[in-house]
């Protein structure tokens, strides 16, 4: 048995390939699936079988791309109802790979079709080596229950029965193998460390610590962060199962006066991903800004209309594709063409642009000290901002801002801040799209501004850069 | 708390990342330090601490050239009396990580000055998260306390309270971060897993099963594995520190004229690492031959002479450069040039070539059935040669060769065989070096006599491809 | 004005950018186009013209490729009669690129349709700066007018009048761009230059200095090289306009057992491209063998089945594609797989095997002078045979064993010989698929075995290594 | 005989190698040689032979690097008096390369030490093929003679018979190899093509159209562009042979905290290569900034003091990889490190900041035509500016603002305008530097502002992109 853990950063998925001598497993696959194929070929084995532990709400599953690709079978939860070829799997059915016999346990909680495969290798002994647990449980926390509202309590409840009933039934040594990883939004707070084990979340994990159902339930049904607006729409399509990447639409290299007729004719929305300094400088007017070395994908799934064809503004091909290929993790699937030789050429053709102001912490807290009359917007996450902000910042987290703008004075300077800059960048392009004329984004964010002094630490916040291991999810 | 394993192949040696938010350790680094440091820089963390947990004696250590390359100290057993710039630990000691307590313990039993760093994530909770056991315990298995072969008894019996005393008093959850995976000969029969448990050890490893004393100090004192020549010599390049991968030569492309003159002028030996079907048609007499895909480094280590000069015959460069590195991690460091053009230009300039015969397993097969007087001399482990070989072979394992082709009659048709063609390239460029004239090798090997139906199945045979990642070994 | 070519090697092939300051046109564009796309972003210019000179016989034409994917326009010769969507062009038309002037002058000879692109940059002067002279005139050539057999003379006829009446009639100073350069067997003997000027060539051309009418046809008409069986094809192959590469299959990963499956399930034929040593060791019985280093796509055209399924043997992946890509180039489509793993794992499932022997040039000389009795055939063309060969060999050139294997006895032992052991690989396949039981190849072929000192040197020979660039025709 | 050009962008450097079969001659190297030798090896054939034309001024040669790296001999006029072991030249020698005779002609003008080489290929006639002409004369203009200012004159006459006494007196058909593309500060105004021929720049070059002696040496003393400071070094440096590029310091990866401590302990300046809107919007107060998308080495050369320590800012370590190696072709050699993390990570850690205005055209135009008092400085060349500028716009080149801000009046906003917004952004950082408080700069410059149809076209600017090829001197 080897077992092989695949870490994908900004969505924050773990994904594995579970190797007997010449046969494989691939358990919760991304959507592009290359890097699955290419290391069990190194490692001589053939992908036979790939386990989906639930319906995943946060990304793309590539469960059916591999399986054309690779001949492999999917197992995938009976209670999914799942539209494609494969194998419905039900509580207490057991899968054989080689000399491993891997057991279905249902799991309900986070998603009510969740299951947990549960891998004892026979060639070592009888008790079991491992559990994938999907979003049941994490390293630290345990898997959100509030995706469906309306049935959270319901949810939670189940999850309570699959931790203590199901899960921690398991003995101390065997390790768990999660879907996700710190960053994710399928928990509250996931730990930086990527496996564990049993015996060790019994008794760290705090939400594992609440024994009392009724108690567990409330702590996961209050005060839980907002879920993304694609986490409504994922589950379907992975029940469905997600068009094929080869089915996207190439990207094309345009010229500026090819990309501004394409912006014309086809009313394509323009997504500029380049780093929120080169933005606020200088871009295309109404353009999307998410800067791609934050948690893009999610941020793209979050506010993007999917069904809108999208161009790209980006430094280069290279970034472009890169932001293509994270775009289509989330399913933001109509990304045609970039901007060959960006916004340098952009300019040299005369085309129309547009900036918005960028200001130092210095320049922030002069602001804040002077006589200026502005709005300061803090578009960090209500747990953020309750751990540390700067009087008289109005919380109006990132994505909310494309509805809440509206409680803000579109008349008055707005400065936008969030930890770092990157969020900020968004929710500043938010604000330029419904007209606001003089909007500002902070470069370094709370997190320059606490480490110049100016404010107390935030031990929650996200932080891209710096630690970026830590937690990239928001930025 | 996040931690990283680096697996490196062949040597079958895993080292460690552990991180906290902004600085990090590495754990026992190989020798070419540049994937630790880049990953530092994404994760953007310092690397602070280098930890080793003993003298190595199967490869070189990069401890040396990180500290160099970042400025990090270097954390070592005070009992090894390390010559470099260093801190000694000893057992009890603690070491600070931000959030992390990593205590020493010291746990002889594979080397005299053996640690293991026990890390406790103060954030989760006080109790152990997972011990950095270097080659104490593996996954199925334990170090082998021979390498110093007139001490085995009294390291065997250090190492039974090393893991009886010291680390089986570690929680069952706790997670084992070994230096070694399958393939390694450090122990006798490691598991192709890279992780494993406290609690899962204790009931499913072999060696732990033995409770009595004397039986475990017998069991592991007793037919071992052979070490190669270089493990006798790297434990004391490692408390030496080895010369910086700046300091060995270049690798200079060398036209064949120039090759020769450079072969005569410098006494330079020549060393063909391309596939063993190449190397049997055609390759430079009197040329040692380690395939590059079987598990070179560790033959280089072994039969090579490190003080001697080196010229390569490869593929093409890259081929050339990456074998340059494999070598240098098992201390073989004088490769000074590589022979551009490869063979074809070499018989292009009309220059002397030699070959050695390459059976199919059917010639065997008709030979072995027909009339023929031959020699075959089996060059597997004697643990392979035990469990199948054909009736009449001669088990001499390939690096024995080097002394026992005397037990040979040089005058009659030699076939080589191993598990696959590669150890038998080797073994038969040494008997071709001593003057055998009609020397053969055998494609696929045993394994592929097997599969062919000739002989029954091996099931601890080195197979370097077909489950590539099982045991990556021998070859 | 600026100008690029792009020499593929084998082929011999130069193809150009001709740019302006925001548009460009490509001339004779090879099938894989994206290479004259990525140049003409990183100009900022867009591509707006494909020029072609004539239906190339020797390789196919990216002229539809780069249409599809750049919107550009086609210019082909009118009476080629493009069955494509193109502008035609004939006599005395001009085409305007920005500041430049091409003037279209009908040039046949080399074949019917043949036209020549006559570029002024206005910019600089009324003079023409250079002229696209496709296959009518070379480095030191003429392009051959012998392709079509029964239309030799008559071509010929018109290829002296586009000679003297035409492209002579332009200045001294104008530049010459042709299509091929050494290497290509659209002459009979093209200097390794690979530009040239009208007044250099009018001045020491040998062709050129032929004034004599009949002469000239005489001479070109005559001794000619072999024309390889794909010349027959191409021609209408580009008039059609070929598949687009994203058309043809996949290159699928097949393990072993895959692959044989595959084998006799489609009757798909083998291709290994490995080295000529490697394959003489050890190849799956009755494979075709083209060594990829030599001019692989000209003998893959030449010898194997258009309408054949292939399955390939490389050392790896990259290999592989890269074989495929050259294959493609001559329009050899249908390759749909490689052996994973390649024959080391081949011969550890214990599948069949054959091999053939390569000889040293020791040993050649060897058996030449002993009493063996033995069939040498020399598979060089002509010229090379007779400029210098051994005594006793037969001449019959590769491609021609398809057929002239009869003239040999098949109970001999045959060894084949060519200028490096290359093409002698392709010849010795070719007479074991027929059923020759004993075949040698020999390594460094007439080259090594000149330069050890047993025969003359041969000045014409065709040497893949040594100076590579030379003449990297046949190898 | 093959010819090979290597064409090194921005400093617009045309190299070559000129190969026989075997062995090969590299013709004025730049600093970086690896492309050299790799380019040898691929063909077969081994450097022999270094030929420098003259001490070059615009960058620094790799004739030493190459010499010791090949042991190939440099060849180098007499009168250059170079230090280091070469082969002298003086006019009429010949130099022999197999079929390839090279005679050395003196072509004194450019420099006063300045040969041609002409090549004659005996293995197809007595006539020159070609020359290398190093900087005597370009593609559509000549070498300019005014780099040594008080012998301008001299050097303009000896230039003078150089061309019509010596090279002119080549036949028309012989090819021309210059030294230098469009884009290069060698000539006034070279052409984009990058080969020419002596029939052709007899007939259409400008400056060989002026027959008269004194009126030639006129044209060429006058009005001529601005010599970066670099031009003062390098032929000194190249005299003497530049340092190896294995002993320039090693590019470090320094985290913000890092790189602070190194701008102040060792008193480094900040160089941001960045894009200029990056730049513009978060930069580290007093950096240089010189945007590597623009001629990146000749302004570093220009304006950069060579004897200073450097520390870059960059997108990523690539970039600044990119950066320290164009920097060296140019002499700048003190780089020792890069801000790791970029601005982003600067910025968290709360360290200050600066910025300067970016305006877009249109931002200009209403600035133009309303109330507001400002300074406008057009930093293009006096060429550039004398085709067509805005009304009121004050022309200091550059380079020359780092004296000539002081005509300025610190206290009034000051726009900076080039023909993009690469040199304005160079240019704005000099005032920033000296004290100006309220600087900006206008993307994409007067070709934005023309095209935007605010003014008239310039058909002398240089624009980066769009027609990126045409000149990628100045930005």
């Amino acid at each position: 048995m080897l077992l092989k853990q695949f870490f994908t950063g900004k969505i924050a998925h773990s994904s594995y390939i579970l190797a007997g001598k010449t046969s494989c497993a691939v358990v919760d696959p991304r959507r592009d699936v290359d890097v699955y194929i290419n290391e069990a070929l190194a490692m001589g084995t053939a992908i036979t079988h790939i386990l989906e532990t639930h319906l995943h709400a946060d990304f793309l599953s590539g469960h059916l791309e591999l399986a054309k690709k690779t001949g492999a079978r999917i197992y995938a939860p009976a209670s999914a109802s799942c539209a494609f070829n494969h194998v419905p799997v039900s509580d207490g059915e057991r899968i054989r790979l080689e000399d491993m016999d891997i057991a279905v346990w249902e799991t309900p909680g986070h998603t009510p079709e969740h299951v947990t495969y549960i891998v004892t290798d026979r060639s070592r002994g009888d008790g079991p080596v491992g559990a994938f647990v999907g979003d049941v449980l994490f390293v630290g926390d345990v898997g959100r229950p509030d995706l469906f509202p309306d049935r959270s309590e319901e949810l939670a409840d189940k999850l309570y029965y699959s931790l203590h009933d199901k899960l921690l039934s398991l003995p101390d040594y065997c390790e768990v193998y999660p879907a996700h990883g710190a960053g994710s939004l399928c928990g509250r707070s996931l730990g930086a460390k990527r496996l564990t084990t049993i015996g060790y979340e019994r008794a760290f994990n705090p939400s594992l610590q609440i024994k009392d159902k009724t108690a567990f339930i409330s702590s996961l049904t209050t005060n839980m962060p907002s879920a993304p607006d694609h986490f409504g729409r994922c589950s379907d399509i992975n029940r469905r199962g997600p068009a094929l990447l080869s089915e996207l639409p190439a990207l094309e290299s345009l010229t500026p006066p090819a990309f501004r007729s394409r912006m014309r004719q086809s009313g394509a929305a323009v997504l500029d991903v380049r780093g929120y300094a080169a933005f606020a400088a200088l871009h295309i007017p109404g353009a999307w800004h998410i800067d791609l070395s934050g948690n893009f994908p999610t941020f793209a799934g979050w506010v993007l209309p999917p069904d809108q064809d999208l161009l790209l503004v980006a430094d280069d091909y290279e970034e472009a594709l890169e932001a293509k290929q994270w775009a289509a993790r989330t399913g933001i699937d109509r990304i045609g063409g970039w901007l060959a030789g960006g916004m340098t050429d952009w300019a040299l053709a005369g085309f129309e642009t547009d900036r918005l102001g960028l200001l130092s912490v210095e320049d922030l807290h002069a602001m804040l000290t002077g006589h200026q009359t502005f709005t300061l917007v803090d578009v960090r996450a209500p747990q953020e901002y309750a751990e540390n902000h700067i009087e008289g910042a109005v919380n109006i987290p990132t994505a909310d801002l494309r509805t809440r703008w509206a409680e803000l004075d579109r008349g008055k300077p707005t400065v936008v801040i969030c930890s770092a800059g990157i969020r900020a960048g968004l929710g500043a392009c938010i604000l330029k799209r419904q007209g606001f004329r003089e909007v500002y984004n902070v470069a370094g964010g709370m997190a320059g501004y606490s480490a110049a002094g100016y404010a107390g630490p935030c031990t929650v916040c996200v932080i891209p850069h710096g630690s970026r291991y830590f937690s990239n999810f928001i930025g």
